[in-house]
């Protein structure tokens, strides 16, 4: 007789869930993951991929190519609508799903501060599909400048206004400050790009909340090199077609990012479970929800508290890698009858990069600024890239960014198509939930 | 006093428009490219985009990035609407520019023999924007067979119907096969890629019809190796959402890609001159048009028949090449006041390949198939790809993909956004010009 594997499902692909598969790979266990879209996505390097310098396939490998030798995973592509947490069934738009053990690793979105309507005006960076609609802004608002000849609207299609201060927002900055002093520099007959107004606005005392005061304030100093303005201590009000209203100020922008508050996945308001004030789930000390230890929650999706100062983890990759492999060999710990040790993070530091060759990097109480963080910071992001293909493509391109000055992928691309059922499913799952009535 | 430069405005940056700019580099003319697009596209290609191949940027450069050292060379990013030859002005949707010379380089879009709405459901191969999405619907066929449990549907997902035998179809089949015999084969659970059904529908007697004979029959016979059915002298006479009908069969496919027929720029359709049956514009032995010398038509828009047979010259890229090439001679001539010379076309033989690693190539009595017409088909396009750096990266994908049998770029995305000014102009200028009466 054969024995009936326990069944894991994992919804989400990115570093949390990936991670668990990994570990679970052609062991006693049938694993089906789940994800909305086809690929992993190497998000730490999304903002290369909306400022031109790589290409959207760099960064993204297809999840079922990552485990093709691993006949016991199998690997589904479809929004999960709701979870039944009694009956132990996930249920999705094309099927329902029996699970023994549930991992829930799906991330979390941006937040508009319940202003939703933002988005359009000022798209943020979640996704492939967000990064290249980004770079199409960046890129066109350029061209557009070209051809222009009102002096007021040539300033206004040249401002770019970045809202959110952290990593990402620093991150932005500086790649449009690099585009607009270096890449593009001599492509133009009619504007100067080196006269790009770039702000990035912060609500906060200072960018870069996480990491040390000296290093935001060096961060700060090479981004004003960049051309980059900083504002801080200002809130945004609204943003519409063309501008942002930061306190009483109006900027001008035709082009502005949202890099400002994370939201989690509407799934965890679904749930009956407790939830932090921006709405991760809590999770005990074996990252299980209280009273459903077969239920993980993982990543940037989970709260996880108990730490030796009661913080909560911050959302960063090692953080997912390292409750995607607790989880993992807790599941199978289960299966020998081992007891379960509680999560313990070891921490691995926080990085940054600004513009060309610069970045500043945190590890406990030691820290590092300028050139040599800026290479760790490459050493690193091409080890933790998954496939020795992607790591290669990647190092070529910024060998090639580094030497030229270029960027590999300033290309413009519309959107001409209209599709029906082939675009429904890959739609954001917010608005499926809102609408699908179970 | 400065001497007044005459103005020479190319409409399109493809490999007619491209290599025209480049001969005027420097020189003593002023020169405006308009394109839809802020790339040229190396279209040979895009069937490796459409594929999963290569990505999207590796066969696109960045048009201005070209010609940032030509200081008389200036791009503009627009549409097209009009042309008065009378008044020498080309109106576009954001400026009209007045010309002493005009070189018409647009190409050719499809055609659906007035079937426009089969677009839908069958999607044509000419700019990135098709490849991306015929890309998506292939890779999302798979995935919506893996988890499909319908017998029937999960058949219709998995057949391809391909509707036209001519290079693009024959490479588009090919690349098909390959993914599903090779690429997929070890990827999916529930589904057995290798039973894909690839339908290549041809309505002549042959595929491939521009090769001799025996060539035909060699890609026929090679394309069945890798699991195509090739259907000759079927017409197609409906399309539909996720069926063809060829004749009096119905064969039901998910994905329909189209392959068949080419129009000319809707711009034919408003000026004044004398054209072929398909709408191409007929040109002098200068590849002027009748009574206006200092109007050029090269490339794919134009019918030269000024040959020995009286046949016009076929829509390939040499052609362009060469055309472009001798317009901005005639040009530089003209300015020394010499006279013009007839073009004279020098064949440069034809290729096309079959999957992996065969090809066949035909050049006047001469001609190889196999191997080595693959080698020398790999050779040829990566020494003409525009680009030191495309070159290294379409090398590098291509020796992996020979080496791994993976392909780079099997990314699924969607469109999520919806875009106001920002998009309106890409769009296709056939719909515009409709629209706008001047």
């Amino acid at each position: 007789m054969q024995k009936v594997k326990p069944k894991v499902v994992i919804i989400g692909a990115g570093f949390g869930g990936l991670t668990a598969a990994k570990y679970l790979k052609n062991k006693e266990v049938d694993v089906i993951i789940i994800d909305r879209r086809n690929h992993h996505l190497f998000q730490p390097l999304l903002y290369q991929v909306a400022t031109g310098a790589l290409n959207p396939a760099d960064i993204a490998v297809p999840i079922r190519s990552i485990f093709s030798k691993a006949q016991n995973i199998k690997i589904l592509l479809g929004n999960v609508i709701d979870i039944n947490l009694k009956k132990k069934k996930v249920i999705t738009d094309f099927d329902t799903l029996d699970y023994d053990y549930l991992i829930l690793a799906c991330g979390v979105s941006h937040s508009y501060f319940k202003q939703d309507q933002w988005e359009e005006y000022a798209p943020g960076l979640k996704s492939l599909e967000e990064a290249t609609e980004i770079r199409r802004r960046i890129f066109l608002a350029y061209e557009l400048a070209e051809r222009e000849k009102d002096q007021n609207k040539q300033k206004e299609l040249l401002t770019f206004v970045i809202v959110g201060g952290g990593p990402t927002g620093v991150e932005l900055a500086g790649a449009i400050g690099e585009i607009s002093r270096y890449t593009l520099s001599k492509d133009f007959r009619n504007i100067n790009p080196g006269r790009t107004r770039i702000i990035l606005i912060e609500a906060g005392k200072r960018i870069l909340p996480s990491f040390k005061p000296e290093l935001s304030e060096y961060a700060a100093r090479e981004l004003e090199k960049l051309g980059v303005t900083i504002w801080t201590n200002t809130y945004v009000t609204e943003v519409g077609n063309g501008y942002v209203k930061a306190g009483d100020e109006i900027i001008k922008a035709k082009t502005i990012l949202w890099a400002a508050g994370i939201e989690p996945s509407s799934l965890n308001y679904k749930l009956n479970v407790t939830k932090d004030k921006i709405g991760r789930i809590l999770v005990e000390p074996d990252l299980s929800i209280k009273n459903d230890p077969n239920v993980f929650v993982i990543g940037d999706q989970a709260n996880f508290s108990h730490t030796p100062d009661g913080k909560p983890l911050p959302a960063i990759a090692p953080v997912a890698i390292q409750q995607g492999k607790y989880v993992a060999k807790c599941i199978l710990r289960d299966l020998q009858n081992l007891k379960r040790i509680p999560f313990q993070y070891v921490d691995k530091g926080f990085m940054a990069t600004i513009g060309r060759m610069k970045a500043i990097l945190q590890y406990k109480n030691f820290y590092l600024k300028g050139f040599f963080a800026w290479l760790l910071w490459v050493f690193i992001h091409i080890l933790y890239l998954i496939g020795f293909r992607n790591k290669l493509i990647v190092f070529f391109q910024w060998s090639w960014s580094f030497l030229t000055f270029r960027k590999g992928a300033r290309i413009i691309r519309s959107k001409i198509w209209k599709t029906r059922e082939h675009e429904s499913f890959i739609l954001k799952s917010k608005k499926i939930i809102n609408k699908k009535k179970l």
